[in-house]
């Protein structure tokens, strides 16, 4: 079951450099996890924008809930879903690599 | 290069149902032929909605703009379009399929 | 699954009484059975406007568009749909009835 | 009388932890009692964010503000409410349980 | 109970004069009985625009949706009602008049 | 002359609670007095938000503005007003008690 | 006591060139009659948009709506009015001809 | 060439008193040289909002932005600008003093 | 002095296929001849939509609302401006061919 | 190939000026290092906003990303792209310098 969500992360200004750096390699690791165990079947980066596209493959909502909220990252971004269903045009359900 | 698309579908109210069947068989064969052709690489129905999410892969702008405005129902759809770069944290560019 | 849906209904000023409370049976035909069936847990009129917010639980997107695309008022409808997750607070799942 | 409520929360960043943390066992109690009192029939965590759809059941609007305002976090939440009445369609004026 | 009202009206460009007319001599009538009775508490046009606010004394939702649709212009108002509260800082709980 | 006025209330976090009851003390006190002046003709809280509606009875802008800036509260307020008339279906021009 | 309007003009595709030449005649002597009546202090186009700012100096709110669903076009216009109070840096009130 | 410009006002709130002061006072005194200079030909306060609509002669957009980024309190200020052309249905092409 | 303009091309549903190639030829005339006089410096198409950005350089005002609602598609365009003054890490005001 | 950017840059109150004009001075040796190389066709402020648009050329998103948020002051800005296609009706591509 696919949703595409688009994630925008806010950092406070004051925030340490090192902190942040340190966010963004325990992301990396979470999101690179997710990808190899295929629930987050891609991840795009807005261009211009502190912010990405992504796709998850999921079977239900506490999953989803769980594991966007578990991203290190969680408290400093804004997430919106979609949810979607299989076109009846599409050749097939996911993209192809 | 990617852009994800977003197209909402509206029909005048007064449009003929066989008129709309057809407008809807020409858009399903555009829209494999460019699957086939690797150009569009996904379409998903957003839930509820008559509209999709889509992904398509392509070498410029103008390429771009011909393949959306050469949609049969183009004129009866309202496309926003966002460009993706490659994310740090993306173990691949493309969805694993 | 649950999903909260708020629906708007716009009919065209030129459909014809007949023609409208012929949809409006229809859909009080369809909406009675999906709750017979359990699968809309809840339908609530927004006071003031010709809209409701309803409760669907169902077992994946696909079934769930095909529902909200069967209601015979869908051409007329504006669908906004929420993918609802257990809240930890929360002592049961759905409502008390 | 029914209401839909939607509670989103924003907590400053400067917060700590503990302070944090103490909040939500009270906003907790709090819940439970509303639920077990029947005032609050439902709450949901909506998917990707730090917010809930909840359902309330009063017998008037200062009742309805004096509860929402007693909520330990009502400080850090931006509470938008919805007045429900029964659908035509609704078999049941609650959900099914 | 409280509510305070906003209507915006729009008429089809097509409709005659005499059909508009009448709509608004039973607007008119409507709008008086429910003056006479208590529950419109008062109306104001808002200036330069063709909708108005008003308020509303009811008992719960159900009658006030069925005030509000039964307005002789419904179908070409759009109505946005928000829940009103005693506050701490009045000295009445009514304008006084 | 009447206008209707929305304030939403935005205290910094970090304010210190005995200020911010100081606060409100004197804002209940300026509220008291255009109240039994007259000028303020109703005041209710928005159900679930830090908000009023109230209605203002003034001759002339300036005024208004001078009512509006002199709330104790004004710096931490959004205000938005809009100008009322006469309604052609209102049987008087201010609300019943 | 002045007012800021800006007004939007829609005409139905379909209303015949004569007509709305008509409807311009029309608007452009009202329009007169109450700049050389004091009334209208001044008109702009917006650059672009069928549309214009105009200053109002009237005496009461119902004075003011009178006047604007007085213009002849006036169903075809959006119209947004700003209440405007003296300014503690303005040298005069008005503009300086 | 005319503009109308509306700038809105936000200090933050851990601004001095007397720094606030003192920036009021430079801005009074700018804002007087530009009217006295024909640049300003009017500013009116919004009201109940720390916010005004002015109008500005200028020759061009470099003009323009030199004298509003030149305003003291500019780093606090959203400003968004119109551009104004002449009337056709205007008598005169300012306002009436 | 240069203006940004994007404008959004609707026809209505009904408008004859002719009578829309007719518009277009006569745009593209029209578009032609303020390029060659150099009032028009750039004209693109947004990707996606039956709209364009473009660079006017006018001397004033009421030329350029002449120029824009001179297109001969003019009435069926949502033309917004943003008026452009040079920028201070500018190499060149224009672009470089 | 084309794009179409408009930045916003919002710095908070609390920067240190010095350190302000230090980010400004190394802004502006991007942004000229950007012009010469031909990547950025053109940069105009807009009147009256810490804002700019701008217009770059790239060979493809992840160099216009790269780019982007290599801005010393990305962290402070707010960027928003928009895909630029020729135009049917563009003599040229570019502006004419």
């Amino acid at each position: 079951m696919l949703f595409l969500a688009r994630m925008d992360v806010v950092f406070p200004d004051s925030m340490d450099p090192e902190v942040m750096a340190d966010f963004q390699v325990k992301e990396k690791a979470y999101s690179a996890d997710l990808q190899s165990r295929g629930i987050m079947k891609a991840i795009w980066r807005v261009v211009g924008e502190y912010a990405n596209y992504s796709i998850f493959d999921v079977d239900d909502h506490d999953e989803l809930h769980a594991i966007l909220s578990g991203f290190p990252m969680f408290k400093y971004m804004n997430v919106k879903i979609t949810a979607l269903a299989k076109h009846p045009n599409a050749l097939e359900y996911y993209l192809k690599g």
